[in-house]
């Protein structure tokens, strides 16, 4: 507890701007985040008062982080699965838990922990090596999908290999750098759908409408809440989906599940794969993250709570906050750095407000590189295309180069 | 400018929860607020990464403070008018100017300028004696309304005076310790109703909807958006009003216009107060706030741009954001601080938040002090009665004692 304010200390181990939008939640609710930041430029670092820098791969710093700390948490998923297991073994909760920590750090532990709970998952295999993934592809058909079991996101450590060459070469470069692998089948997906949930230690969960999200170049570039005509069978299905995995897996604080949704009956094939004929529409899993995730930004606006504050709701085993929608149609649009030169931010941002008074900016304190997340968009309304349409030319105005 | 992220500069004098609020706002438009705090257990010190120490009647702490803001502003009226002067007088932008901030300072100077604005004022008159209370007593009939013209708030520096000899003790004692003082009728209000505007130095005006405003003991304890059953024609005027106030006094940023709604014809009688008659009601000003505001807070959920955001985009002299309302109904409650002892605040919140899962909660960081505010609750709906049950309710958890 802070002795300031009697209420608690989270701690974020990662200063991005999950952290720094979670501290934002956090002076709401009378607290201050505590911040593990590797330098005083990352987004949280920047208008936080409690930061310390440290390395999260470094388990000393990480001790003296967590000391006086109610909770620790994360900001992203790179602490060492046994780091965070010494930080509970010493006394302080962490969440999410070590044990469930690891099905967002591994995809191999997530695909096999899935298969056993009889999930929807794509055909998948491990990889170690040439021959396994030339055997995978020859048996589904090429091209297939060779993934990094640890350590990719946001499009890195995903390769579409399009035959047994390529998959020679790859594997046996990958293997040679140590990376572990595995293969999946390349879905063939309708769209991009997750489903956000938050579960607390006493196990309450709560669900988060379903949204679309929208990729280009395997970054998020939009996501629509709700996920435009889902049939609502299928929305219910998603998020118990969600809810289930988040109990069995263990889950504390927030979980969000990346899903394909496929074409095809609703349900699974006799070898377990997805469906992918003609009838209902199915689900599948792609990935896990547990922490606060770019498809749930568009909560700050558009839920009664945003994902920052029901993360901090959930570690602190509070109960969860109501997760209605706000308005009937929710956009978010990330905004990438646009090429250098032109136009400065701040006369970016006078340009935007003068053309959309409604939209709803949140920069992250980066500094502008080409292709680099630097912030989002958020636009509430009724009508999807024109509430889609303000998003993207609000991103527009704080991205591209205005001369 | 912030040359890590090129973007401006905020310093706002002074660190309590508007402070502490207005810096959640600067974190999504990219900033990090500065502030210039008494004490590191102020609100906004205990929460911003860039704050500084001293005191805001100190012409050379304010120097030190200003130097690298792209502008300076204030969390409350306490900085002498003179030193705001001779701040933008060295060339830091002051924002509001210090020509428009006396008459958030000064009654008088406001009642005068109005007056001769022709705005619509409760009948008043300076009191330099004793002589000059009575004479107005006798004139309108006791009791009347005597108010310091400097330093008051929340209830404090206004009497209610009943006769000629409560009147001679008091002025005598109050022009003993230096205090300058205002006398004025007291109003036979229906109802207090609060509007809010913001205006930035290019000279964009954005009105918010009116608001009526629950005091209890000088103290404002709840706060209806919009002002139930208001006739949309005395909605425009209170805003019209507001506007032009901010026009004509030339305020840059946010300016809280507090009006009393009076019985009788809509207009003034001959010799310029306010009617009393029946027929339709009229709106009197009460006081002016030059900040964000009490009144204000409901926007942070219930309205497209809160009141902290639209400060700073006010002062930055970007376009004003959309304040169109989120919910039919929203309503504000203020949480004082209840009787030592009992449950924690932290215990508090479990309740709460398992009562109500949609009540929005900010808590200012605040020792819990008998009657002091400590933070409020915000609670949207359709049903005014059932949101205003369910803000009351929210409030009195956090205020109460539980046992």
């Amino acid at each position: 507890m802070d002795s300031r304010t009697g209420l608690p200390v989270v701690g974020m181990v990662g200063g991005g701007q999950l952290a720094r939008m979670t501290h934002q939640a956090a002076i709401a609710l009378g607290q201050s985040l505590r911040v593990l930041a590797l330098d005083p430029s990352d987004g949280a670092a920047l208008v936080a008062a409690d930061v310390r820098y440290g390395r999260h791969t470094d388990l000393a710093a990480l001790r003296d982080f967590a000391e006086g700390c109610d909770v620790v948490t994360f900001d992203h998923e790179h602490v060492p699965n046994e780091h965070a297991r010494a930080l509970a073994e010493a006394g302080v909760p962490v969440y999410p838990p070590a044990d469930a920590l690891r099905y967002a750090q591994d995809k191999r532990a997530m695909r096999e922990r899935l298969t056993e709970l009889g999930a929807p998952v794509p055909r998948w295999r491990p990889v170690t090596g040439a021959d396994d993934l030339v055997e995978f592809g020859t048996e589904l058909g090429w091209p297939v999908i060779l993934k990094a079991a640890r350590g990719g996101y946001d499009g890195r450590g995903v390769w579409v290999v399009s035959g047994p060459a390529e998959a020679a070469e790859l594997v046996g470069r990958l293997r040679a750098a140590g990376t572990d692998l595995i293969a999946e089948e390349r879905v063939g997906l309708r769209r991009e759908l997750a489903v956000q949930v938050a579960r607390s230690p006493f196990g309450q969960v709560a669900a988060y409408p379903v949204v679309e999200t929208v990729q280009r170049d395997g970054i998020c570039v939009e996501v629509l809440a709700p996920a435009p005509r889902l049939p609502e069978e299928l929305a219910l299905r998603a998020q118990q989906l969600a809810i289930d995995l988040a109990t069995a897996l263990g889950v504390v604080g927030l979980l969000a599940v990346e899903l394909f949704e496929v074409p095809g009956a609703a349900g699974r094939t006799d070898d377990g794969s997805p469906a992918t004929g003609g009838g209902e529409p199915a689900l599948v899993v792609n990935e896990l993250a547990m922490r606060p995730h770019n498809s749930g930004h568009w909560t700050i606006e558009g839920a009664r709570t945003s994902q920052f504050e029901q993360h901090l709701r959930a570690v602190l085993d509070y109960p969860m906050g109501d997760t209605a929608l706000t308005a009937p149609v929710v956009v978010m649009a990330n905004v990438l750095g646009g090429p250098e030169g032109g136009m400065s931010t701040d006369e970016r941002l006078h340009h935007l407000f003068a053309e959309d008074p409604g939209a709803k900016v949140h920069l992250y304190g980066k500094q502008v590189r080409p292709g680099r997340k630097i912030g989002h968009v958020t636009v509430l309304g009724d009508d999807l295309e024109k509430v889609r349409a303000r998003a993207a030319r609000a991103a527009w105005w704080l991205r591209e180069r205005h001369e």
